[in-house]
């Protein structure tokens, strides 16, 4: 066994003012024990002898001495030596962050909104409002279902904007509409259900949350109209999980008809409907399509959230479930993290409530439309065999390729060119579904969007003439 | 079949000036149509008769009638009268709230801390740091461990604080320590893990996060020093769940024999270490003890929260998780919410860079510690017979009843005197654990502690002498 020497040690107090003499000590005595500098069984230099080498006082050592017995990274017994003692402190690990993705200059990647946008000042004002206003209460673990506040204002809104039918108790707040399909999900599991049906194609994201519940994700068929509800009545699920306001990712607006015809479905088997509500905020050609939700309320759980109208970072998301079933959704929520932030639910519904929230949309309306004709300009320009689908509507554009492209190359090739765009592979179910490229045009100013489609084309010369 | 005459129609159209006029006479429609008041099939006044009646121009009606047609409420078909659709639009369901707790005057209620201290003007300062500061890039989906800011805040002061040996790549950023505990029983389950040992007693939402995971949750006994390390070599268990700096509910410190113990255990056995770094950071007789994490960085999850430090409200949790592990943990955090808020997660990277974090601690600790000692002297004074246990630490105090006691009948008689205080029966798995109650002492003054415990005492006969 080894004496080491003070001399040795090569320990420092380092003079940053950053706490208490022994504090500092027993910091860099655990620093040097990990890094093995101090190996195993080595014994320490005195109290004595180490506060004179220091500088300080004696109870200083004897302090960080003790600290560290404690703690586990000494052994002290009585009349002999203070030893390093625990025999196996690996080295920190290296760090392992993700490799950082190929550089894009344009990136059409779909599904975010331009949050350069994003209303700063406002949502600054709404979040001192709700500092200033919250009781301590509020501070504390939110009610289940959420702050009360926020769903009573999202309820009133969702009511005029969504033509929904729903009373604030009817609401779950959550982080997003993945979460609140998570949860639904589970509840749907611990109900028996097995099979939910959902649009091929479709977000790859819903399908994992439905999979990772415990149930089967069955696909059934869009056409330009959006989900095939005729194919619902063989398929025998427990739930559909469907995007009526503009099927994601082919844009497909459900007309009347068939929103009828899954209100009918539902009646007759007990089904559950799932209602994505996603991109039902941007329509350019009209006033959207209420929400189906309004129709059957106690058929029908609603699905939204901030993420596509704001900015995704503030993780906010909202479900109108049926009365019968809300508490049990709250309850998963509750079990899962103990609800959403609960000041940044107070700011949401002085937002909503403020009218914020209507006046950044019909803000960002115009500009996305615009960009949206941009799109579809370029494309016709450069790459007339394209085939655009879907509805004016949302912060993307699916466009068809022609027979036989193989839309991996055509993507990889863009990718060449600095030209992010995305395929339908993620989205795609078993089952035929044509190759197709997604546009997210909603980060991308007019320019950008005119120069990426150009540059993309460059290498596409057989697609540069109408099909 | 039934025309309806316009005045029967009973629509106005309300002037609060909230959007077009064609919006507001949907709204008014659809609100009919689902309370009944426009039953199935009646035939809706022509758009002439309408519009003269509402003194609007007929292209307002015609567009209502178009967009209700469109959502379902209404079916149109060439050349004869709209009608209503829908057959089964149910009424508004009832609200459903939970039921208001019995008022209590004095409310010893655990696990939370004084929010009313919550600094209000650091926190609305960090935040418009945070808002200011942002990247757009800032804004959109976070990376799935967290923002790189936060985690890097955290790891540098958890290092200095907690004795952590953190790197910022292995930080994961929750909503709270339920959810991170979540996610890493999420992993152990795929990795095929069966049983997580838990301390008996401890905190239920653990145990429930465990076995809503698919895992068993497995007692093990604690005595006044925290876990009985001891019993986990017969336990057969692939995790154990651990609050070694102040067993929560009965308060033992894990003394550095039982830590040297728990880590060659987990070495010989490969189990992975889950460390609940519960209430660590108030302890008020000494400097607390290190984390076992910063002794076997690769063998143990460490988990914290602001919960118990600033505000439930925040849901701000994080993990520190051995590097082979993390990026699967977050993974599961991603699938689970796609990450939690980004500009919350960087206000507090700047409120813990700017020292606030330590600058409210060190205000709370003093305050925290005089309620306990009021605490401490009440029962002296008036439940003698009640036996505090525990370390001067935590936000909480676990008093033992004298044997044969029955726990919950004493809460029920302190809750009839508007005292609340909480029993061992949610805290305690199959095996003996005597009788006691919990007094959660953070959020009452001194003055309030003294007087509810003497109001709860006058039922009390038989314990106001010591057994």
């Amino acid at each position: 066994m080894q004496q080491l020497r003070t001399s040795e040690l090569l320990v420092t107090l380092p003079d940053d003012g950053s706490g208490p003499l022994h504090g500092r000590l027993e910091q860099e005595l655990r620093t040097a024990i990990r890094s093995g500098r101090l190996a195993a069984d080595t014994a320490m230099p005195s109290t004595r002898a180490l506060a004179a080498q220091l500088g300080v006082s004696r109870g200083v050592v004897v302090e960080a001495y003790e600290q560290l017995v404690a703690e586990g990274y000494l052994t002290g017994h009585e009349r002999s030596a203070t030893r390093v003692a625990c025999k196996a402190v690996p080295p920190r690990p290296a760090r392992d962050e993700e490799p950082s993705a190929p550089l894009l200059e344009f990136d059409f990647r779909p599904g975010r909104p331009d949050v350069s946008q994003f209303p700063r000042g406002a949502w600054l004002r709404s979040l001192r409002r709700a500092l200033g206003d919250a009781g301590n209460e509020q501070l504390g673990y939110p009610d289940r279902r959420g702050m009360p506040e926020l769903r009573e204002a999202l309820a009133t809104y969702l009511n005029r904007v969504r033509g929904a039918a729903a009373d604030s108790g009817q609401v779950v707040i959550s982080n997003g509409f993945s979460q609140g399909l998570a949860l639904v999900c589970e509840v749907l599991r611990a109900d028996g259900a097995r099979r939910v049906a959902v649009e091929n194609p479709s977000h790859a994201g819903s399908r994992q949350a439905i999979i990772a519940a415990g149930l089967e994700a069955v696909g059934i068929p869009v056409d330009e109209d959006g989900l095939r509800v005729d194919a619902l009545e063989q398929a025998r699920v427990d739930a559909v999980l469907v995007t009526p306001a503009h099927q994601y990712p082919t844009g497909g607006v459900l007309p009347p008809e068939r929103r009828a015809e899954l209100v009918a479905w539902a009646t007759r088997r007990n089904p559950l409907i799932i209602e994505d509500d996603y991109d039902a905020e941007y329509r350019y050609d009209r006033e959207p399509i209420g929400c189906i939700q309004g129709l059957a309320p106690d058929r029908v759980v609603y699905g939204g959230s901030a993420s596509k109208t704001l900015a995704p970072g503030l993780r906010i998301g909202w479900l109108i479930v049926p009365a019968a079933m809300a508490d049990r959704v709250a309850a998963v929520k509750e079990r899962t993290d103990n609800g959403t932030a609960t000041l940044d639910q107070l700011a949401f519904a002085d937002f909503l409530t403020r009218g914020e929230h209507d006046r950044h949309l019909r803000r960002m309306r115009p500009i996305y439309r615009q960009r949206r004709d941009a799109l579809l300009a370029a494309l016709a320009r450069h790459l007339p065999a394209l085939r655009p689908a879907g509805t004016a509507a949302g912060l993307h554009l699916l466009a068809w390729l022609p027979k036989g492209t193989d839309e991996e190359a055509f993507a990889a090739r863009a990718a060449e060119r600095g030209v992010g765009v995305y395929t339908l592979a993620s989205y795609r179910l078993a089952g035929p579904v044509d190759a197709g490229i997604i546009f997210g045009y909603s980060g991308l100013s007019e320019t950008a969007i005119e120069t990426g489609i150009r540059r993309m084309a460059e290498g596409e010369g057989h697609l540069r003439a109408a099909s």
